[in-house]
């Protein structure tokens, strides 16, 4: 399903939101700039732009590239139409020569990039954007937008599932983020492991699986528990969740097996202790004969909530707040940095290394860089080597960037399942401590050569 | 410019994202409890949903109501389209029936709410949606999705804004949040008292004022500090803001004068220690005779970093990470209950209050809300007063619900300066400790009579 819809071509898709563009998830700055650099004639200027970040969220052991697709997305759609122009051009934000110019914009530079669902590190150059220099710097915001929220949605949802183990994780946190950042938080969950998402949107963008039980409100709005259990079984049959915790949770798991038999297919736990309840419900269910009804669990879960039911007889778990907010780290700290430009406009000039140089720990590493991550012997990962120049050859077939867009055209769309599958692949190759919960280092040191 | 924008029909704005349809911001299970209950007839039960909170985040003083304004528009334009049913239909999320109900769906019910920028607090309903249960029901999640975010994202602000007192904040935040909820969060962010944004979607959507400087790229760009001052002043004038931290910033602002001349509009600082900074830097500005020339820092603020450079030469802070994460809590625990419903389907039947009563803190309170905020004889509040069943005299002057959709109509739209000038009267009238950034309980106790 995900394999067919990735085939598409995105504006086919019917988004339930359409993006005819997205030149204004943008800076002002940025344009300004490309106003400045018009004038003086560096915006010509062959430049290359790197995605990194120079830590990872406290006691993280690594991360988890998302949001590559969507990052495609936009760089196509990055279009200035007339209502945009007509914007910028009241309020003056740039002048009428930029504006001629952006009105022909199409990135037709070249991007590379850690492939989506793929780890990093500190350091670890996930994207690489090259072209001319006012091609490559407006591209900044947006690009910047998607990975840091994505890649942070991804790395909590890895957490979780690592810790799920084989219990399936629902996504279902769209009520706690905003309504198009649950989208891209379902879709980021799927990459990191989760089996499926409460979203609609989700499912219909981007084919990831929805599910769903019932509401507190739907107990409540009959005239009693029983009621409302016998309306859920006609209705959606006996294979539906039933959420037993409305009144009395003993009373409820009576009731639901009273009413759909012995073959109900879950019941659903969201508030109390839930390692107590849910043994409780399980032992009732046994003795009741519905040995076969699953016990879903939802509740403020995060990571360690997940791990802390390892033993007990849960089969699912939802997880809402914890996954959209990336269980404390909302956001990565991801830049767009230029490591190298032409040293003049000439097509032909030579690329220089740049780097800011100043206080504040906010120094960068100039050049253009490959990366690769080297395995010992038995193929579990020992360093992220990042350089500058020539790789060497024992890293040649370990690189880690991935060509991406080729002179403005994208050349790596694959479904959201290979993304899905790459990352539990590269998680599994790291050293086991990768999957601790408890806080540390970067599990694997980032070497510079 | 914001009122004549409010003015219009939000279709017409020609949003970078245009939103034809909010319907599938929606869990799964909203609509399979519609199939059940338009089954059993439930469905057409009057109902009345509450939305509000059980507690502030840890050490919040008070929190913010924003996004009011978009969930009227999301509740408009809640619509099922014929690519909507499709997908629900293929996907078999409901039956036919339910489809044939959602393809005529339309809100026609009532809601009330406390106005966009008011303050709440544990318990306050900020929203009561009535109507049929089926066509309150669906709404559940899109609006907790709008009201989490937004009012997260204006928390953050007010006490930033109030932590800055006269001097202007500027919205930064866009690459650290999805694309789109940054222009949510420049939008709460204005609510919340900030001047401006750097996000030129947020200017062209809401009419919020956006501005820029440059980044660290376009000095590296050039083959010089001089060249790329030399250019921004040529190309932006002289009231441009230059960045003087690449490189090394005495020289950066002795260059910046010499170029620019001592009617330099700005210089920014966006690393180091920025208390040490700002003074040597406002001390050699002053000594070049640039005795205008404003100080605008930025670099991972919040509103105690804000609040602690409130001695220092700073003319305006720009702010990212951290307004638009909330500050620590990137969203608020909002909840959408059940709290009456008819006896029956007839249209006359009696509303009987509904609540949970279950184990783990989330019991709820039934029945038909108002809330009033009580206040000393010198205005300042003194308690939030909510209750069931008529509104004593004293406080019939101080209610906080106002009917904001009618019949289905909206019927309270504003431009966005009205919520932002409500919020700063709101927190003015608040005891003085609200705005103690310390941590503590909320401001003024809640009621419930």
């Amino acid at each position: 399903m995900c394999a067919s819809i990735a085939a598409m071509n995105p504006a086919d898709l019917g988004l339930p939101v359409d993006v005819p563009s997205t030149a204004l998830f943008t800076d002002h700055y940025e344009l300004t700039m490309l106003q400045a650099a018009l004038a003086n004639g560096t915006a010509d200027r062959r430049s290359v732009f790197e995605v990194f970040t120079r830590r990872l969220p406290e006691g993280r052991r690594y991360g988890v590239v998302a949001g590559t697709g969507r990052v495609l997305d936009a760089v196509e759609n990055f279009r200035f139409d007339s209502a945009v122009l007509e914007f910028l051009r009241e309020r003056a934000v740039v002048d009428m020569r930029t504006l001629d110019w952006l009105a022909s914009y199409r990135f037709s530079g070249d991007i590379w990039g850690y492939p989506e669902g793929e780890v990093y590190f500190p350091g670890s150059p996930i994207l690489r954007v090259e072209g001319s220099f006012a091609e490559c710097v407006l591209l900044e915001t947006v690009i910047l937008s998607i990975l840091n929220h994505d890649s942070a949605i991804a790395a909590a949802a890895s957490r979780m599932s690592s810790a799920a183990g084989d219990r399936p994780l629902i996504e279902m946190g769209a009520r706690r983020t905003h309504e198009l950042a649950a989208v891209a938080s379902a879709r980021a969950a799927y990459v990191g492991g989760f089996a499926s998402t409460s979203d609609l949107a989700a499912g219909f963008r981007y084919g990831i699986p929805t599910v769903g039980t019932s509401a507190h409100a739907f107990t409540l709005v009959h005239d009693s528990e029983r009621d409302a259990f016998t309306a859920q079984v006609a209705s959606l049959g006996r294979g539906t969740t039933l959420l037993v915790d409305t009144y009395d949770v003993a009373e409820a798991v009576r009731t639901a097996v009273e009413v759909a038999g012995t073959d109900l297919g879950a019941v659903r736990i969201d508030s109390g202790d839930l390692l107590l309840v849910a043994h409780r419900v399980r032992q009732q269910l046994d003795e009741l004969g519905a040995t076969s009804t699953k016990i879903v669990v939802t509740s403020d879960l995060d990571e360690y909530a997940i791990a802390s039911l390892a033993a007990a007889p849960v089969d699912a778990y939802g997880v809402g707040t914890q996954l959209v907010t990336g269980s404390g780290h909302p956001t990565c700290s991801m830049v767009y940095k230029l490591v190298a430009r032409a040293t003049s406009a000439d097509p032909k000039a030579a690329l220089a290394p740049v780097a800011k140089k100043s206080t504040g720990g906010k120094t960068s590493i100039g050049g253009r860089k490959w990366a690769a991550r080297r395995r010992d012997a038995d193929g579990v990962a020992e360093a992220e080597v990042v350089g500058v120049g020539p790789v060497p050859a024992a890293l040649a077939d370990h690189q880690l960037l991935t060509h991406l867009v080729k002179a403005g055209e994208v050349v790596a769309r694959e479904p959201l399942e290979a993304a899905r599958d790459r990352h539990r692949a590269a998680r599994a190759a790291l050293p086991l401590s990768a999957t601790q919960l408890s806080r540390g280092e970067a599990v694997i040191p980032t070497e510079y050569v």
